[in-house]
């Protein structure tokens, strides 16, 4: 068959890393897609020193790589939000496939892409959008297109997950550890995107809206970072059996679907709580085939390129096919999204860890369990802490509740004269229902 | 779009949920298909209880199934060889595509059936056959196609997984553990399938002809099975910081593919080591990507069912593409397989976990580590318990060794005097590299 043309726009990390492995594995990724892939162009401003572009055009207007009348699929690696979407709705007015791995782009301005391709009768591909090299987009939107999707959990940002896995491990600081990820190259000068869930938001906005079919709605999302969690809340957790990860949550229920970002204590016997470092994971459940997890690199030039490249492949594969036949970007057919609303986080209705600082005084714990008993809080779990201080940690996990719920109880707690400061909250999901 | 007409031959456990699943999520499986799914006609001899098949025509000729003009996809969910095959050749040579679930079938006759529906222009979809629930083969069929697969390592017996971690976590022995098992249903009246490996084999040969595009060679495998693993063995490993696990592993190597089932102490850091119970997990390692791994329920009628439903949507959305532009059965374009041998047992390299009984004298110790350190055999690690009794058990680790080299050392040293009985030795995989 016809060996098909791509043309990559953006040389950086993963343009870079794309570029390499379309090179070192052209033979074994024809064997599988049955033609060549071909690099017709590529637009950069910059040179890669990693990359051998010997041989390759290159210019450095990727809108002109966007028009090019050569290329069948434009390869979008620029990031950012307004340029990557003019380049993209270009290169689709053109009559070109997308491949991106832009998930700000997606999650912010998807649908407006997703509506043009229909309309041009081509496809964005999306796959490293999410959780880098791990096919998660694909395992949901095809893998598991027998299942009503109940929920899904993620680690979905590998800063992030440093920052806590380094915290628990060597009972670091927060300031600490983020400092050192920054010289070590895993967090941005401006780590804003990672540890304050922006990052972790986009990718969640893209799994819910395929999970569930329904379209994209970044600005509903809640996030909440890590940054005020302390190394003592990390150590009650595991006190507790549990660990704090920064989750991205999605739950459907019959009200509306919750999509939210926090920091969040799970069960320590959990494959989820035992993913460490820098790497990602997804835990999915459905109704027919109960809980899969998907476990990877979400991050890097190459694992990232990986993703880029088997979404190339799907691209190619389907060049021949009917468009109704291809699997829809949101994986429900354009006509056939889902209108149940995303839930204000208020709805939200989970698990609380609560901290507070106690005078040491008899009847303050009867005081805090008798405003939670009013509000129909059940506790689980209460660690008080012994001490010669005169102020006590107090620490205690609720049962289920809606957050709008527990934010009263919270507000009658911190109006006891006996409670000192704030009461620190964390949620609680215990990955099971 | 025009319905899709399934015929599913066989309603079991897995027959049952498929059905149940087809009918329960009709409605979400239509708006992601972009068409409804029908179920036209199932061939059993025994009605399920599970299943409400009012108003479904029933034959208990499964071949009426797939000779029926109407049927666009035929379904085996029979189980077993032979007649399996017929049916499923039957159902090709009536232009039909193929859904099964159906391991030992593809393992010992897929090239047989791949080649007659390459030659039919159909589709024989598999999904099901390997860890139930979990989209491995889409994973790496399309999800890492950009990757040269370097090696995989799986938990892909649910009971085999489930003796294994009974004997872990409540130090309860084989037959014991075995014997509940086939009570709560986990495992079969006859075991020899579970427990001895053939069943992963089966499940290997199919992963490892996808990951490297060979063709399915079941014969090549090399099987040993958990019979023979003790409560001892399962604690001295734990010592030594790993976990016992029936793993099937395969790696390329430039002179051949490895492909072997045997149990194997991997390190107790490895999400791998924390999949328990009946789960199924998969790690797969591939050049750009590095390591992923795969998660979930590798058995039942549900998450079996998820894997069946997913292959018909798949094959539905295929049917209008060109043949050449489709997923190859084994990943890459049939006149495009490898011929890497698989490689004999006797040239697989890996770590050792050995146990000796040794008269307690001194220079025992000494003529051991000479024989090995004669073949070259480094160890990484030795226990030596401290007894009264006039024997004790040696324990040690070796780094990585051709297993011709290991079995000449064995030979030797279970020549000694001071030595009691036979060696006894279990492989060892840092799954690192």
């Amino acid at each position: 068959m016809k060996p098909v043309k791509v043309g990559i726009c953006g040389l950086g990390t993963v343009g870079g890393g794309t570029f390499n492995v379309l090179m070192r594995n052209a033979e074994e990724i024809a064997r599988r897609a049955g033609r060549k892939i071909i690099v017709e162009q590529i637009g950069t401003r910059h040179e890669n020193p990693a990359c051998d572009t010997t041989g390759i055009q290159i210019t450095n207007d990727i809108f002109a790589v966007a028009t090019n009348p050569e290329i069948d699929i434009v390869v979008e690696l620029i990031g950012g939000y307004e340029t990557a979407r003019d380049l993209v709705l270009t290169a689709i007015a053109n009559g070109k496939h997308v491949v991106t791995a832009n998930k700000a782009l997606i999650a912010v301005h998807g649908n407006e892409i997703f509506a043009a391709a229909q309309e041009k009768n081509v496809m964005v591909a999306f796959e490293a959008s999410v959780a880098g090299g791990i096919p998660i987009i694909k395992a949901i939107r095809e893998g598991l297109a027998a299942n009503k999707i109940n929920w899904l959990a993620g680690i979905i940002n590998g800063t992030g997950n440093y920052i806590m896995s380094e915290m628990r491990e060597k009972g670091r600081a927060f300031d600490d550890v983020l400092a050192e990820a920054q010289e070590l190259g895993y967090a941005e000068a401006d780590p804003t995107f990672d540890v304050e869930g922006i990052d972790a938001a986009h990718k969640l906005t893209i799994l819910a809206s395929i999970a569930y079919g329904v379209p994209l709605q970044f600005e509903k999302a809640y996030t909440e970072g890590i940054s005020k969690i302390t190394t003592e809340d990390v150590q009650y957790a595991e006190e507790l059996g549990f660990r704090i990860k920064h989750l991205g949550l999605s739950r459907r229920t019959p009200q509306g679907i919750e999509l939210r970002v926090h920091p969040t204590l799970i069960p320590q016997s959990t494959l989820l709580a035992s993913v460490n470092g820098v790497m990602n994971a997804i835990l999915v459940d459905g109704d027919a085939v109960g809980q899969t997890l998907y476990y990877g690199s979400g991050a890097g030039a190459e694992p990232t390129a990986s993703a880029v490249v088997a979404d190339i492949v799907d691209v190619v594969r389907t060049l021949t096919a009917d468009r109704d036949n291809r699997v829809p970007h949101l994986a429900f057919q354009p006509g056939q999204l889902s209108e149940l609303p995303m839930l204000p986080v208020d709805d939200v209705v989970t698990g609380y860890y609560l901290r507070l600082q106690a005078v040491e005084r008899p009847g303050v714990l009867a005081h805090v369990t008798r405003i939670l008993g009013e509000k129909g809080i059940n506790i689980e779990a209460i660690i008080q802490k012994q001490t010669r201080e005169a102020q006590v940690p107090v620490i205690m996990m609720t049962q289920r509740v809606a957050e709008s719920t527990m934010n009263e109880a919270i507000r009658e707690i911190e109006a006891l004269p006996d409670i000192l400061g704030e009461v620190v909250r964390i949620r609680v999901e215990h990955l099971a229902d």
